[in-house]
């Protein structure tokens, strides 16, 4: 189980980077979405949505009391930030844990999620994006094979192709 | 040479995804950034703040004409989309060719975009981020090397740390 905890979201200013950040979780293999920050039910229901479309069971919820939330899950934490240690120098030490839960943070993370966490990692020390560290970070805890993931029950699928769109 | 065009920019809509995809091309070892669409001064003056202060030469010009400059540049034209053919068959090919222009569309990309590139190149045919597709590309182009890259000039360094921040 591999689930992807978005902190500190807002409304007005977060809803397309939060999108990304899920619909990178769920075609990168992780298995469940928690939204924490701003209640934000079209966000949400954005990515129900594409689920549907698109296939898998991936699906997001609202978690009202985050730090209640990571202590009561009992996953190990993984939080992603550009403070943390290199993801090369941890994954092998992360693939040993069954039940992951990975945090992306906002603009403001606050202290205590680096304490709580069992793993703070970062991917790149420089200043990027949460949903291509997110990306990376699942493609090195899937070893790659995350891209090749079939999504099952899915009403519309595409035929790669070498020029236009085919589907399938 | 590697740069990264980004197509069919909406200042409105826009201007965070774009700037994770510019703050992406940068800290994975792009060399240049193109911004196309609605012109976005502020947005590219993130990007030239960012490297100041965190180091390298990245920046951003705007262009006017893209289907010009596309076929001005010269360079080998990667046009990353959903619909293309999975990155892992291509890239081999791709890294053979010294100059490439990474094209990351927006919400609606031109029949054209897809007709004038060399490859149109899917990281998973699931709908996700332009953001996540561009990062396991460079990634995948620069061989996980790109996480390593150094920054010259940094005004500002992060020292990797279990817990917390820490500035060297």
């Amino acid at each position: 189980m591999l689930a992807v905890l978005r902190l500190g979201h807002r409304v007005s200013r977060d809803k397309r980077i939060t999108t990304h950040v899920f619909l990178t979780a769920r075609a990168f293999g992780a298995d469940k979405g928690y939204l924490s920050g701003e209640k934000d039910d079209s966000a949400i229901s954005n990515i129900q949505d594409i689920s549907k479309r698109w296939g898998g069971e991936f699906e997001v919820e609202y978690i009202d009391d985050w730090k209640n939330f990571l202590t009561r899950l009992g996953s190990t934490v993984v939080h992603l930030t550009m403070y943390g240690i290199p993801v090369g120098d941890k994954i092998s030490e992360i693939r040993k844990h069954k039940d992951i839960l990975v945090v992306v943070g906002g603009e403001k993370v606050p202290t205590e999620v680096y304490q709580l966490a069992d793993f703070n990692v970062s991917v790149t020390n420089q200043p990027h994006s949460e949903v291509a560290a997110l990306a990376i970070f699942l493609d090195r805890y899937f070893e790659g094979k995350e891209l090749d993931r079939n999504f099952p029950d899915a009403k519309q699928r595409i035929i790669p192709s070498d020029k236009g769109k085919r589907f399938g």
